[in-house]
């Protein structure tokens, strides 16, 4: 299948959402928690999170703005400042899945999809309990993407949970040891499965590929 | 393991970059292939590839301004406008892998580490011959995140090749029929298998998850 650009303006618009949100590649299966001031809770998934630098420790996410549609991770963030990004594992993928649909604000997804709130060190937002690998960021900058009216969130790591076993001494983490999900499209959920290990690529050390 | 934002800070520079680069999840694995106005080709693994929106089909990734040390790819980009985003395949992530290693820029790494330049469409730059999805881009946006010096550039999809077989009549794509390949950290490499599918989350049907 070769589609040009206006092939693909032109597909139908299921069709297009489908195929350009697998183009990426594998998206890495994450869910948001908040909680507004008043006390509510929100989970959410969320597919975009992203690596942006280690010192300061420093990860992204894409999201729309509050319009027509609430945004209520969004909103929560806004007001507190704070909110927690947790691995979904495949074993609750498909909790993890329906948090997406849009309830009203004074439902908890936690409570709606059956996963539970966690507290850890006074941090305002909640963990997901159910997840090995949890981080508690704060809101850094939020950065408009004019081009389409999204969004991009940074935040900075604040507080970071790992099991230990997944980690080894020099700081290589193990997604398939707890089951760490990944995305494809919409509505696919992968398992991970590790492969190959190289080191650094230094110059010197590219291995002959027989050219 | 629970490290505080201060113990993150106070880590070995190493391993604080291994463990911040895995704690976002499984990252997609692409080739990005440019050509300088001069003709010279090149090719190099990034990780942050990321989906921005499907009407336009919009990608971001984040890369470093060219400063002490030369960034071909954003040269390229910047000189001609255009960039190809390659899936990597298990089957050749060595080749990918040291892409990363820092050549001279007369060196074209599709030739030091074994890949293929293919040209398509008369579009500007080379697409890698080895991969099975691949995205030819126009430069849209170049998008200066402040807080540390990194740049997320944004491109619109202009060619759009996926094998006939990977992708189904919703536009579904399955990434694991082409070895499409997951990067954990910096240097391992997942395979991928698909675990779950689930319908579009609308609220009237969520599951009862026994809450």
């Amino acid at each position: 299948m070769h589609l040009t650009k206006s092939d693909i303006e032109n597909l139908e618009r299921k069709k297009r959402l489908n195929i350009i949100n697998s183009v990426s590649g594998i998206k890495p299966a994450n869910l948001i928690g908040t909680k507004s001031k008043e006390g509510q809770s929100n989970v959410a998934i969320f597919s975009s999170v992203i690596h942006l630098g280690s010192d300061p420790a420093l990860l992204g996410f894409i999201t729309r703005p509050t319009g027509e549609v609430p945004r209520h991770t969004y909103e929560n963030i806004k007001e507190t400042g704070f909110y927690s990004i947790n691995h979904v594992p495949t074993t609750i993928a498909d909790k993890a899945h329906f948090t997406s649909a849009k309830v009203d604000r004074q439902v908890s997804e936690f409570e709606r999809c059956g996963l539970t709130e966690e507290y850890l060190n006074d941090f305002h937002a909640p963990f997901v309990q159910e997840s090995s690998l949890k981080i508690g960021l704060s809101l850094k900058e939020e950065l408009p993407i004019k081009i389409n009216g999204t969004i991009m969130i940074i935040g900075q790591i604040e507080e970071l949970i790992i099991p230990d076993e997944a980690v080894d001494d020099k700081g290589y983490i193990d997604l398939s040891l707890y089951n760490t999900a990944g995305i494809s499209g919409l509505n696919t959920y992968y398992s991970l499965h590790p492969v190959a290990s190289f080191p650094y690529a230094r110059p010197n050390k590219i291995p002959d590929f027989g050219t």
